[in-house]
């Protein structure tokens, strides 16, 4: 079904494109070299469904523009603007930084309509400073929420970092690409905590 | 010091548009029926101190732009990328409803660098469903944790609502502007739950 | 040349964005129903020239995100930060309304780098406002600077639109999705104006 | 008129926040150690005519946000989504670099719904590439067409520009904050070009 969108939607954003920049289709047939009717089932819907990323990125290049501009909006997967998951849907995956077991993160819920947000529960199972790893910072700001037990977050350079130390109910915001570590306090046991990528 | 810097961003942002739209200080001066010299002393940081939202909406509807545009940026409050919030710097606040005290909002960290985010843990207090009181719905995107207790939220319409028990540990995505309202599930005596708006 | 860097771009942000939702390969392979290592080879950008739009919808279903966030962003066509066209490099496009030769469109520069501007030199054939064809409207802003002549411009509701004429050198602004139609003011011949969608 | 607009938008604005930020009027007043009648005003719309620079700075950083965020957007000057100016309506300046007379700006339509975007025709007196002067770049796209004459064009660093010319019905993009500058072809007596920035 969702495929079956996909290709409509496609075909009208390449039509559209294409009378944007005042190009008729035997002109644009000849710069993508194919014939004029298989453009034409193309902004008809049809044949789309093994359209290449190659052949996209030829058509995009000659009507000046992007990809992203041509391929169709994320669907709507809301239920009357709201989403939730319970808690027995998250899933868990290990997070091992330098071959040890770091965090393990509890998936909450994300949606295509918002898909920078990205919710997590994450256990932090070292709790020595000492052994702290520092990711490289990402796109998206982040929050964080303490859960259970006490947080040492370090930040900026890791030969160099600030550090602080926080107990449960404490809560951070971190720019974009801004590097950190988050580790329990030593000899406390481990940490959770709730990030949220925005 | 904040002033100050305000003062010399807004003179600066002033004659960039000025210039911009190619107009001399005396046609401007003219226009807004100043003198050229009180112009001048604005666009080197004088005198702007006492600058009103009247001279202010009417500069910028002259020069064919928005205060916004002209106003300081919000200056960065981070520490080297980051800010954070130790559990007894919340403030905490009633949220009455109807004349019922119906939350307590507990204000987690918030940033003047990304204004819209505001998270916040919500005591629900009041716990039967038939006493929810909706609010207005609103901009930005919500995300929903649920920290203790189990909850009944309803959104949409109001008159017809969508319907669900968000046990602890649920999760939840709210579109902007998606009425909503929470209680906890009928006489389980509150929950908890933590809300970030971003 | 081209497709290879796409290739390689996509390559990176589908890594990137599995790792960013916790999905490790082997859990995002089942869920597409592929083996791992065929996830391997397009997380190191081989195989996916023939990535097809079925695949890469779906790739972006599981992934909640839209085939956007993953495909290469435009290349950029500009030399040191800018364009230039000569004249006798424009394309030239009759446009047709409702059977009769309406406009010719001579296209100027365009860059991916900002897609969304689309400039024209329209010549406009017809000299009489009652055979004015309105236009649906479009995305974008759009500026026009009459050129030679004297356009009647009609804009807003087709049965009941505002009117006025427009001789050579006046200016003139466009919210986006405002319906309108040009012709040259009845007898004059014809007129020509310069279009700046942006 | 357009100033008590301007004192509605503000006084909703910031109610809107005080409350988005769960803060109760005595809170926010004591905290800018003003009286809560005096809040309660400025949140009726009374008494902001004269609210100064440095009030607003205060209050948008005690809401951690920005000026811009609590004044009040630019009112629409548009006339049923369209805005035109008549040739006999420019405003013309001289725009003197380095003392000497260098271009004549006629300023063509503006408008507050879409700030950024300046039009230009531009008279370029010197016809001497040896006389270039360089801009130091700007915010913003910016398009050029030649409208007449012969436009000798430099780019990129001054000291090592690119260089092209660009005879009538050339067209040309700038990428933002690209240095650049023009004359007329040596000897060629002056040139005329369009300019759009957006």
């Amino acid at each position: 079904m969702a495929e079956v969108v996909a290709e409509r939607e496609f075909a009208l954003n390449l039509k559209e494109r294409r009378e944007q920049v005042k190009m008729d289709r035997s002109a644009l047939a000849d710069l993508l070299e194919i014939s004029t009717d298989r453009l034409a089932d193309w902004e008809n819907g049809r044949g789309l469904e093994n359209l290449t990323l190659q052949e996209m990125s030829r058509l995009a290049e000659t009507l000046g523009t992007s990809i992203g501009a041509l391929a169709p909006e994320a669907e709507n997967d809301l239920e009357n603007g709201a989403l939730y998951q319970l808690p027995d849907q998250r899933s868990v995956l290990k997070g091992v930084r330098g071959g040890t077991d770091y965090y393990v993160y509890h998936c909450l819920v994300r949606t295509r309509t918002a898909p920078s947000m990205v919710p997590l529960v994450v256990d932090v199972l070292v709790d020595d400073p000492k052994e702290a790893k520092f990711n490289d910072g990402h796109a998206g700001s982040e929050f964080i929420f303490v859960l259970e037990g006490e947080v040492h977050m370090m930040w900026g350079d890791p030969e160099n970092p600030n550090e602080t130390v926080l107990p449960t109910g404490s809560s951070l915001y971190l720019e974009p690409y801004v590097r950190h570590a988050f580790t329990a306090t030593e000899g406390s046991g481990g940490a959770r905590l709730l990030a949220v990528n925005f």
